[in-house]
């Protein structure tokens, strides 16, 4: 019989937990006691949260739980990436139903040891609790680098990159969503699966001083180049011919693969801003930042962010994605022919 | 009509509420990028994370949205207080269906933020997601003296103590589930809604070497009691005849308003240990608490909870009272007559 959450107690779970979790460098007292202790940290301090809900975020037949524990790590980790920051420590508060086999709890505790140890921090605590839906919510405190990156620091005249690939999550995630089969769906069903934050990336951009604004890519490109734009009171003009596609992208039909890689969201690819000056330092640096990046167009005065392909204007104004609470999603994305 | 959260997107209902939270000291970048900048801290860090979800720890008709927010605060800082610990910062990732009317959420964050500035902290970020269950996840970011106080530091021969008065909160909850009306139940109710984390007195034992094992009673004195003695390799007398009782148990029946003083849980007052010889320091830094301190009892050589009354020992073992997933809680207490 299939050992479940209901038929334990609390405490004998989180002690059962706490074994599977070793100490990371500068973890003074990991779980088990009211709070986690943590070495002193000499520079500023970053601190994020992020939730994942079943049935609003994913589906627990999409992916398997310790992909899910280590996907709830990363997500939130991209967030320190996007500061440039290193991840110190993270949290766990997990809501669970009764029926949850005790096996799948571990093995997403596990997931989430997993990405916490590759990004050179620990897990150090959690909380439990019993829930209709199942939901992680993942705090990483992470330190920066003596001046962070943050949205705010682009001006006109800045070139944008991104790091990686863009589109394949998005592909992944509609091809789990629908019934039928998308060419090259394996793959980026992969890449929805298993994103990883760009730590080594992030770091190494803030720490060349090369990145002067940056975020990472949640709700795809549009909508979080807006989001940049709009902290640091810019436009962008995004140039849809130089987007790098995800590989399985390249068999649909391109005005598709464009719409994914522009508003596909879930990449957690970073975005960020380079002054013209210091673009040969970038590209000097190219070998520390663990991927690809490439220039997908430039900072201009304005507000939102115009799409251009073949010369031409193929979307403009403030982009909105999927947001939740609203009834139905609006898109104020307008086509418009130059 | 009634605001709600499906008529809002989440990005105008996050500008809303990012303009309710102040900047604190130490706070370098507030809510709003993808991660809160914090000042450097000398001392060790404290993090830890605590849930409250609908129907599993409230009733969202037992209390004020307000209350709500602030309730989730002090029940998290409260494991910073154990520590002997101060507030820096606290993060809210809050699950609420799309219903929710606007004025609650903004409530909740108003109490979340109340409590993180009466500690001299902020609350510097936030998740919103939508989800069947409303949950609010308060992760505190904490520091501790330069050695924090844990559960594990209690020996044979020191005397226990609690701050502040029992019972009062584990009264007001069974007044909210029940029906019947309990004498003094206002009061009661309303220690369950406005628990307030003994933050001073916990950084106050700690500041003065006074506490070597502390914990905070979220489960009631015989569970936290019990946890602190297995951390510590120890075991507890409790003199049931000592217990400071809130004052709505005095008008119930002796045994009831003892049991509830001793399992009732979720008073949030602290107990720690102190040795013999620190007693009277102890004593001569009441000042510096804010609150009132009893001693309940003492900790001996072996293992569990013995609690007496009259002299004679009226419940021993290991007690288990709520705990979540369990299809019905198990009572290990038994009774025994000496």
């Amino acid at each position: 019989m299939t050992d479940r959450l209901r038929d334990r107690g609390e405490r004998a779970l989180l002690e059962a937990i706490r074994r599977l979790i070793p100490r990371g460098r500068g973890v003074r007292l990991g779980p088990g006691d009211d709070a986690a202790v943590l070495a002193p940290v000499r520079s500023p301090l970053l601190l994020t949260t992020d939730a994942m809900v079943e049935r609003v975020h994913f589906r627990s037949r999409w992916l398997s739980p310790r992909d899910l524990g280590r996907r709830a790590f990363e997500v939130s980790a991209s967030d320190v990436a996007a500061m440039g920051g290193r991840v110190v420590a993270a949290v766990l508060a997990l809501t669970a139903p009764p029926t949850l086999p005790v096996a799948s709890l571990r093995a997403m505790m596990a997931g989430v040891r997993d990405g916490a140890c590759a990004a050179g921090g620990a897990l150090v605590g959690g909380n439990l609790a019993s829930g209709s839906d199942l939901s992680l919510t993942l705090t990483v405190l992470g330190t920066a680098a003596s001046r962070p990156v943050t949205r705010a620091g682009a001006r006109a005249g800045d070139q944008l990159f991104v790091t990686g690939t863009l589109g394949g999550a998005g592909l992944g995630l509609r091809s789990l969503m629908g019934a039928r089969s998308i060419s090259g769906a394996a793959t980026a069903v992969g890449r929805w699966r298993r994103p990883r934050a760009r730590l080594r990336a992030g770091a190494a951009l803030a720490r060349h001083g090369v990145a002067v604004a940056m975020i990472d890519l949640s709700d795809g490109l549009l909508i979080d180049a807006d989001r940049l734009c709009a902290a640091s009171g810019v436009a962008a003009r995004i140039d849809a011919d130089r987007l790098p596609l995800a590989r399985p992208l390249r068999d649909l039909a391109p005005a598709r693969a464009r719409e994914l890689a522009l508003a596909g969201g879930e990449d957690y690819e970073l975005l960020f801003a380079v002054r013209p000056a210091r673009v040969a330092t970038l590209y000097a640096a190219r070998a520390a930042l663990g991927c690809q990046v490439t220039r997908v167009g430039e900072v201009v005065a304005g507000r939102g962010v115009t799409v251009l392909a073949g010369g031409r204007v193929i979307a403009a104004g403030a982009a909105f994605g999927y947001e939740h609470f609203r009834r139905s999603p609006r898109r104020r994305r307008r086509t418009e022919t130059a």
